[in-house]
């Protein structure tokens, strides 16, 4: 494993790093902990934690040089000794903020560094998402011989979300979302007991953690043909084209904005681009959203190593919605598909 | 459902009162989303929302008198004309602080208004917890007729998940830890491969959501008995009088030192306190953890319709541990277990 503490160290340059964020310290630690601080200066660095992690802790950092202590607190007993310290400033509450300023550290943001560093993936963490992927798309696979009529969105929630665990996830990216019929012009429904009928569009957005990082996709398809589907088989082929062209126009010359522009354009010409109301895309490794945005807001650079999600979707308000999502990455230049289950429109 | 806006509204009594963080918007609006602001003021209240829930908020929302509206930002022209804002100090970040003060607005804590009134649950948010606890123990007793030797962790707490999500959860309180043989002397330990043995002992700590509210619950038995386990059936009875003896004598004129003393003072009995390595319980409701604390180290008052974990553990380092948990709330003075399947010692 890669020394990210000495990482974000370095690229800092403050006296001292202090990170208590959940996801900062998995990344830094590389393990999953609910409470705990991760302390480095030039001497190397201690994780302080608490009774329920302190054995695996041990364990899992036994070769990495990290130091696992037990947190007695305050904190303020870990600082003493230092002039200066860097805390990730747009992540850190107020009143640990004002703590730290009253106790006269000279306080410097960690959080670029993180930024910068968690969004270029290093080998070991591109190995966990494509596993991610992996499962996700297996089970997706999987899940397609299962659907029945009359099954609620929950059951179908359930079921994809067993698979996924059952085939290694060590859990969700986020909670599935499982929406029938109308329910799918919602872009994130509340999945319910809305039962699947005949004919009914189908829109699942699901995603599963492996090694704490996560996998993020969609999939828009119709449970039987009723034969009053041509506007939305035609929509399909719309968002479809969208996102296939953002894999292929898609490199790392560009911005946010500039990725988001190749979807919306296309379905400008459509004339559809009105209804797709979200941005194209997100940065996904610990977070399942995080560094770069793909959105007509924003200038996030993207480069080589990165992995997003590109996902076009148009909403029409009671009718229904189409989305369609792989979890990409962007490897010398190129767009490499992650999940990649079939997009041909699927009718079951 | 009752309108929490008002509560808290009047609580605060600052002109306005402004909310983002996710647990309390959920709290004000009794819908999950993952972005938004709530904006209540002496006219009312508005949701200000993006494009992915704008059409299921006004349909969740209709009857309640909030306003749901479209977030264009920034934030500031939400703010013009206010004096005096209201947001939960504690959770809102430096950065958000930061740019509110220097608006020229005066800024009020409205965190421990949040606190008061979430620890004490409505009527309609113990209907949703007690339907959270009903599906776990429903759960756990369905399991516990699937369990094979040669399953792994990874492999139950799948099936675990599955079976809370068939029986109407919406998702899990948290990450399902399954812990097999001396795996379950780590507090929280990372559910894995590992493989069931004869005679191992099993920790499970698992909870779901209904509705958006959590259930926690832990149990710990034996997968057959090779005999070797007198050690861990004698620690099993003296865990599970300290659990039965808080649910006895822990009253609304406690405190979470004093609540939590009834099981340390139990375990110490049996000179067993010191593997008692983490606190007693923590309070349950829209957050998995929230007020109350019950540790040796809070004064958090108890009282009634408060709803927390009553789980007195203890975890002999390479060889076991035990946990009994329930999901327990505070009614006239008394406890009354929500989580409840059977904590008689099981032997499968």
């Amino acid at each position: 494993m890669i020394n990210n503490c000495a990482k974000i160290y370095n690229a800092v340059k403050a006296e001292a790093v202090l990170t208590e964020a959940e996801d900062l310290r998995k990344y830094l630690t590389g393990i999953s902990t609910s409470f705990g601080y991760v302390l480095t200066d030039a001497n190397g660095t201690v994780f302080y934690t608490d009774s329920r992690y302190l054995e695996g802790a041990e364990k899992a950092l036994k070769d990495t040089g990290i130091v696992v202590k037990n947190f007695v607190g305050p904190l303020e007993n870990l600082l003493s000794g230092y002039k200066e310290i860097a805390v990730p400033v747009g992540r850190t509450l107020y009143g640990d903020y004002e703590k730290l300023k009253n106790l006269g550290l000279k306080i410097c943001d960690s959080l670029p560094a993180f930024t910068a560093a968690m969004a270029v993936k290093e080998d070991y963490e591109l190995e966990y998402i494509k596993k991610a992927c992996e499962i996700a798309d297996r089970a997706f696979v999987a899940l397609l011989e299962l659907i029945k009529e009359g099954m609620t969105e929950n059951d179908v929630a359930a079921l994809l979300e067993y698979l996924m665990r059952k085939f290694g996830a060590g859990g969700t990216s986020f909670d599935t979302i499982v929406a029938f019929g109308e329910n799918s012009s919602v872009p994130h429904h509340e999945t319910g007991l809305r039962k699947l009928s005949f004919g009914d569009v189908v829109l699942i957005d699901f995603g599963c953690k492996y090694g704490g990082y996560c996998s993020d996709c969609t999939r828009t398809f119709l449970f039987g043909d009723d034969g009053k589907h041509e506007d939305f088989k035609t929509a399909y082929s719309h968002v479809l084209e969208a996102h296939m062209l953002v894999k292929e126009r898609l490199t790392n010359r560009m911005n946010g904005k500039e990725a988001d522009a190749i979807a919306r354009d296309c379905l400008k010409k459509y004339s559809i681009d009105k209804y797709f109301t979200h941005a194209l895309g997100h940065g996904i490794g610990i977070n399942v959203h995080e560094f770069p945005r793909l959105s007509p807001k924003t200038e996030d650079k993207l480069s080589n190593g990165m992995v997003f999600s590109d996902e076009p979707g148009v909403y029409f308000e009671g009718q229904y919605g189409i989305r369609i999502e792989d979890t990409v990455m962007l490897d010398k230049g190129r767009v490499i598909s992650l999940t990649d289950s079939d997009k041909k429109l699927l009718i079951l």
